[in-house]
């Protein structure tokens, strides 16, 4: 088997440009992208992305839940591809590199062996997962959920977004019901390439995050139900009131997490009042909490505080609150095997490196319960994401794409 | 001037059967009624009250912000009219008897001195004022605002729903901007008949508030703006999470209410979260905020102690909050010679009753700035309102509207 240094290296400035490309789909004013899974600008993505598949002599194909797969054929095609990507779906006001960055990198990857003319010995296979976010439908990863078997299809098409619309129609009106079933494209390996997401890498100014771990994740529906009455003649104490107890319970979570960490994370992202009105109070809330942790112990321990927590709450104000827990993903410790060979090819390319945890889910944390699989982080700027401020230098997205493609060589092999 | 005593009554199953002939246009599954001021529902509402009104003899006008009137004539057409009546338009979840107690009991009024062959000296006038509620268009009560000159018309057609509708768009679009310029209707007297929509009359056993007073308001429109960010990765300290920041607001106005107790409240009837995602910790949220008492030195103290309340909180959590008072009304104080009429009535028709503060808003007290006014309450049942569970006995519907038809009787005058 060749070996290949680290003189083979992407380039840096085509991968930035298609980073930039892609980002028109769904553009913000504020220099973001929305561009929501299945939905119109989804499409427009995708139909770029499997043209540049196609002109990279890449065989693609679409599963029954949208998922797309570029094949690059490798020497041995009795081997299991080697996978590598991410998504390009994003938040309802995400920016320009979650998701993209490893998805395009994957692109950029095959380009550049393409370029070098360097065949590997199992073939490799670029991969963007359906609906990772999870904000138009839940769950998130709800592709690479599926395909690891946590799901079946038909219930992945059933789901609804808030408009009443489902994964199932969603995939026909953009065209990306695939004909291949989920689960049949198999790999023998899964490498994801990410922004951090979180200010460590940058507060230790390291470049590359070899990610062993990602933290575990509560998802819970809410709702609160009190009673509505008139804002001017019902008396303080006589009140019901569902936001008060919101409210509460917002400051409660708060101090759980805090409580336990710095392990721990805990936030409500969404609450609708319904049938608001400035003169009324409100009755009835429903809501969304997720709860964060790398350890399951921890995790068992939100779930029990808070739930004391909302009880006591809700029998002092004498109101109703269900909290249903609609997802439950334990923490991923990722294959050693994958998560050295990540190290070493940082090593080898002199990239400055540090052992992470994800605190946000991937598709790869799926991915590892059924395949080994490991991830590449790379700096993003003050740790923010899923905001249309996002951003990330071209220089680490260059030094995370050779990470991942060097790992990817390593586990592939290079054809002689 | 001819004496009417207690034997004039109106007929308590003629009102009640027009309370529930109503209450189908905008009628919701749980009994309550939806008829947003101005919408389709609304149309039909005023449609049938002034085919109603029409039957009875009356003379229909209707102003350009869609106030409707109808004159019966008095012996003496030199004086202005005594007004009565209330409103037909409901909150989003409201309920059968506010406001449309007030306006068909007007109605009632105006049928039993038909049957009975009685004029007065003055004529008297039946009122539906639009949008008193202010669930679909801001403020509440613009309509009889505007007729007192606290709002020009022009600048009450250009208000927008949420959906961006205007006024007067909404009031074409059903067929009601009327000729009339708004003022011009001129009233000796107004009386407004009305459910309590609150706890007092219930739990003391009496049929009959006599409104001396009504509550102050404060009506602010809020923004907090803190920073979007990942629910998994952005660790609980370095967060500026908006959704945190309203709950403590929320509880800080909860706990200023209940310390200038018990003559203030205070509600967050509205928030919105922009963009929300379970797994992105709010970043911007607008709010409405209501407060309210019967003294001045109050309401300055309720709107001291948020300000501060908000300053603290905002600065601690680094975020930034806005709190812009979009409303203030004065408390009223009624005129004291109607007061002692709907008192005297009371006395002569034998009920119970009570002075009273009224803790709602209602067009009565816009119009007592201009003109002697005065309120008749009933009790409602559990003091709930502004809720589909709204509920008041016939006995008491029925007992106001006599109150009310002797109040205006001895203002206007029997002809001889």
């Amino acid at each position: 088997m060749t070996q290949i240094g680290s003189n083979l290296q992407i380039d840096p400035e085509r991968l930035w440009d298609t980073i930039h490309e892609t980002a028109k789909f769904g553009a913000t004013p504020k220099g973001g992208v929305r561009r929501l899974t299945l939905g119109p600008e989804d499409k427009q993505v995708r139909d770029w992305f499997r043209a540049r598949c196609e002109a990279a002599g890449l065989e693609v194909h679409v599963d029954a839940l949208g998922s797309m797969f570029g094949l690059r054929k490798g020497r041995d095609m009795s081997r299991a591809p080697i996978g590598l990507g991410s998504h390009l779906d994003t938040q309802p006001t995400g920016g320009k590199f979650d998701g993209v960055l490893g998805t395009l990198a994957a692109l950029e990857v095959v380009r550049t062996l393409n370029d070098a003319g360097i065949e590997t010995e199992a073939p490799i296979c670029i991969c963007n997962w359906t609906n990772e976010e999870g904000s138009r439908f839940a769950p998130a990863m709800m592709a690479s959920a599926a395909y690891v078997g946590d799901f079946t299809t038909e219930d992945i098409l059933s789901r609804r977004d808030a408009a009443g619309v489902s994964v199932g129609e969603a995939l026909d009106s953009i065209g990306y019901r695939g004909d291949r079933p989920v689960g049949t494209q198999k790999f023998s390996g899964f490498v994801e390439l990410h922004i951090e997401q979180g200010p460590i890498l940058e507060a230790e100014n390291k470049t590359i995050g070899v990610v062993d771990s990602g933290q575990g994740v509560l998802w819970y529906d809410g709702r609160i139900t009190g009673f509505e009455s008139h804002a001017g003649t019902t008396p303080m104490p006589l009140r019901r009131d569902a936001l008060a107890t919101l409210a509460e319970i917002v400051l409660a979570m708060e101090a759980i997490a805090n409580r336990h960490g710095p392990k721990a994370v805990g936030t409500v992202g969404e609450a609708v009042i319904a049938n608001p009105s400035r003169n009324v109070i409100p009755g009835e809330i429903a809501f969304t909490m997720d709860c964060r942790s790398a350890e399951a112990a921890i995790m068992d321990a939100l779930d029990r505080d808070l739930r004391a927590a909302i009880a006591a709450i809700a029998a002092r104000r004498k109101v109703e609150v269900t909290l249903d827990l609609v997802w439950r993903k334990p923490p991923t410790h990722f294959d050693p095997r994958l998560v050295d060979a990540v190290e070493s090819a940082a090593k080898m390319l002199g990239l400055s490196h540090r052992r992470i945890t994800s605190g946000a889910g991937h598709d790869a944390c799926n991915l590892n319960t059924v395949m080994p699989a490991a991830m590449v982080f790379v700096p993003c700027k003050d740790g923010v994401s899923h905001n249309e401020l996002e951003d990330a230098s071209k220089a680490d997205c260059a030094a995370g794409a050779n990470v991942l493609m060097h790992t990817v060589l390593a586990l592939a092999g290079v054809a002689s």
